[in-house]
């Protein structure tokens, strides 16, 4: 995998178009949302790249993440006369990311993408690293490729539209990202003020943040091992996301997240030694910023199915990647199901449920 | 890239298992057409894993390299429980390994596969240098991926079963590699005798023959420049194949491909001094063991459009891998309009139309 340059700065536009100007290319297409357009501007995006091809809309949300969008995005490409000396500019959210992404490294066996998230949660997560993919027969993310952009640009420009809970569903994977790094940088993102999101300071904590997870991603692109530290939080996050939508009440992936980290610290504090001041610190701030998700007793067997049948789990066992320490992680953590289901109990005890 | 291995044996079965044995995985699935299963027969298919978790059988035919049938295959690995731990094996023509190699390259973000060719065309072709992909809105191979099969293994075991115009549709393509090898190993091919298909003569000839392209695939894997070399007879045999689809008389792609080296053989010796008579002793060959394409002035306009948007074309020029002698080539050889022309008429020449 080459090396993805990532600009970290609001002066999106000149970042992009140096970017643009170093690619040996002939057309620039640009891809974003319904939704992004709504909130950002029609005007805004049209002056992004002076030169675009054309602007691709895709509907926005994860139901439309889907092939049949990636048949609409290459249609598209075709009409333009997308060449492979084509390149794409992904300008959105996660889905944008995700789905442009697949729709570039599969159109005439592989384009190159720059992406531009305009969501905390895509800047954080989605837009580094090199997964792409679309959902499949309601299995999310089934099909993709990892591929990298050539290049991301990071701003904190595009999040004051956004919803408070936006914001902190991408800010529930920057605690992940610092409880991976150290007790320091997770000092720093527990003591930031939500308020202030459109300032510098959240640019250089979503910097620090970026970096953590890009030299995981540099040690292990493939996630053969070692970038398993990512799953932090998510595979009790991904039961909880799961079961959300099975009931047909969904919750956003970052809250998903920030309750899923809540249940890991304390299977890793039962497991790991991770102390307890630290679980119900955690707790306490989840409970404040995200409020609590319900569950029941009659719940487990449901969570617990998730959990043992999560993508990255290998034999129906229920596998963790889980802390010894802020900064000290272990992947592949096998834990019994009793000690998950001593995990939910307490859990609920933590958010007062 | 990651190095493949390419097995050359006529003991399919044993070279298959060696491989399977070796690789760290849980369950093993087949991937093959319905053509494929009557020529070589069920129980044969069934027999080469003797604990495949289930055979997966799409429609035969290039009609169906798209992407429903893709969607087929996801849908039946994910009924199998598929995994990232999990292989396919694809056996059968170039429909299968290019489609499977593509189902499995984006299946959870990519599961291994190996490729098991059972026609000549596939085996010397397809099966070899990570090119997978479906058509898509008309446009052949327009969605698709490079990824390298984790081995392949090559056998003229399955070609006894294959009518006469396959095996000459495959040899077109050994012609072209020994065009590009040397002149000794060019001869050795024309010295070939037809009627002996299923004798080692032609699984060594075909070792060489794979190992041609492997060796410019090693040092080109995503097509950036020498590999354009295997696009020798391509340009003009596309725009012949592309023709005859249009007008609903279909022609294989290898007679396709030998015809165009004719094309293309003329236009290297008016643009690269490749001697006369190698391109009579070609065009004597071809029209002995392929016939002729018949084409006339008027169909000119259509072909020169068709070799100008050649998906290896950037600007909508005639652009060309030429030969100076056998084993000496030059990609992006950019001829005019006229000399394309010329060399359609000195074809017909040589054609006898």
């Amino acid at each position: 995998m080459t090396h993805q340059e990532i600009y970290f700065t609001n002066e999106v536009k000149n970042a992009l178009n140096t970017v643009l100007s170093q690619m040996d290319k002939n057309y620039v297409f640009v891809l974003t949302d319904k939704n992004v357009k709504k909130a950002i501007g029609e005007d805004v995006i049209a002056d992004l790249v002076a030169d675009a091809k054309a602007i691709i809309e895709i509907e926005p949300g994860d139901v439309n993440k889907n092939l049949e969008t990636v048949q609409l995005v290459w249609s598209k490409l075709q009409q333009g006369g997308a060449t492979r000396k084509s390149v794409m500019v992904n300008f959105g959210g996660g889905v944008v990311t995700d789905l442009g992404g697949f729709a570039a490294a599969t159109f005439k066996r592989g384009i190159r993408f720059v992406n531009v998230p305009t969501t905390l949660l895509s800047a954080v997560d989605a837009a580094v690293g090199g997964k792409t993919g679309v959902n499949f027969n309601g299995l999310k993310n089934e099909i993709g490729v990892f591929k990298e952009a050539e290049a991301v640009i990071i701003s904190t420009r595009y999040l004051a539209s956004l919803p408070e809970s936006e914001i902190k569903s991408g800010y529930a994977e920057m605690l992940k990202h610092g409880l991976l790094k150290s007790t320091e940088a997770y000092n720093r993102l527990l003591q930031f003020d939500f308020n202030d999101n459109a300032g510098s300071n959240l640019l250089s904590l979503l910097e620090e943040s970026v970096n953590v997870k890009r030299e995981i991603v540099i040690q292990d692109p493939l996630e053969k091992g070692l970038r398993r530290a990512l799953n932090l939080g998510h595979t009790a996050g991904h039961a909880f996301e799961s079961m959300a939508l099975h009931k047909g009440t969904p919750i956003p992936h970052g809250y998903a997240v920030a309750w899923g980290l809540v249940v890991e610290t304390v299977l890793s504090h039962t497991e790991r030694q991770y102390p307890s001041s630290e679980v119900y610190r955690l707790a306490e701030y989840i409970l404040t910023h995200y409020g609590a998700y319900h569950i029941t007793c009659d719940d487990y067997p449901a969570l617990l199915d998730y959990m043992a049948h999560d993508k990255k789990s290998e034999n129906g066992e229920y596998n963790f990647s889980l802390l010894s320490s802020p900064g000290n992680i272990t992947t592949g953590c096998v834990v019994t199901k009793e000690a998950v289901e001593a995990a939910l109990d307490i859990y609920r005890d933590l958010m007062h449920i």
